[in-house]
């Protein structure tokens, strides 16, 4: 049985990015020698996703817009406001990421495909992406490889 | 060790709809020999989700009437569009379905569950649904069991 | 091969209301002799979900608070309605519950980490949340075990 835990880094250079990681996921089931079984894959951070969709620029664009509608950074005057303000570790000023909590919450922080005949299985369309919701930012995913030879 | 992966057909017959795949899995649990083990469930499709909810017909419309509020196919006039429309290949009409992506993202895309004493463990009111956002379309559905006998 | 199923019960004391089960798995991973694997955590039910955020008071508030915007348990006047009313059996009245079911749909109702060293890998913020969307309730959550000693 095999068992490998990696973790991959991945550099985010905006605010909110979609970053195709589906080629580093690819990359270490070739490696593992993992004929059958499955990988896993999982960000380690609070503000970010792992997302499946389709891999266009347009929908690279179209759901950080989407998902910032559906949790804005700053809601409309009036409206509401969030509770969580925190102090950010990385330059000492203060953060106002709620929004993008729930954003990771939204979109999800896992996913997993079948690995068959030593390839992830996975739908034509289907890409995997890291999102990052409060970048830029230096990012860790784990991607974890069972199965057998 | 146990590791099968087994693909299902589903056909959607409306553009939105919500079909209940569990007595599928349960069959390949059953025939898969495995006593303990995790069964997964993953559509194949960016444009589609696996929901795991209570199997009544009122939430079956609940839930892509809901979904089609937070991301409408159409959103309101002087609103916000959407940057995804594409040549849809099936037809070769152009395609307005960024908002079924959306909502493949919202609902997700995959589920699993425990296997114990040779049956899928699930809560009492768990049914596990394909879920149509861009029908009516053939649809694959990837199924994998992992286990021991 | 080590593959053990456990189950815990959560008693949520609030209608919406999140409560911190990573102790409860961390332990389970610790006492289940597993050195490498895999935890899988996953509710019984269906207007409950398991979210993995970190772990801070005020996001405890934040999340049921833009659940409720995104699923409102009453919809504005003169907006929309739900179809699904049911009979709550444990009471006996008649309960409006379609929104927590989508807010279950929304926040995912399972979550998995890596096992390694006999240790649980997660990020440094992530911790695992029961979320109950329609509570005072006692509730079970599923941890299962995948792994090797």
């Amino acid at each position: 049985m095999i068992i490998q835990l990696h973790q991959i880094e991945v550099l985010s250079k905006k605010d909110m990015e979609m970053i195709d990681i589906t080629p580093e996921m690819d990359r270490l089931v070739d490696a593992s020698g993992a004929k059958q079984g499955i990988v896993f894959v999982t960000t380690a951070h609070t503000t970010s996703s792992i997302v499946v969709t389709e891999g266009v620029e347009c929908l690279e664009r179209d759901i950080p817009a989407h998902l910032e509608r559906l949790a804005p950074k700053n809601p409309p005057d009036g409206t509401y406001g969030y509770y969580h303000n925190r102090l950010l570790d990385f330059d000492g000023r203060l953060g106002y990421n709620a929004a993008d909590h729930l954003k990771s919450l939204l979109g999800g922080i896992q996913t997993f495909f079948p690995i068959e005949d030593g390839k992830v299985v996975r739908g034509g369309r289907q890409r995997v992406y890291f999102v990052e919701w409060d970048g830029p930012l230096a990012r860790t995913v784990f991607i974890q490889i069972i199965g057998q030879t």
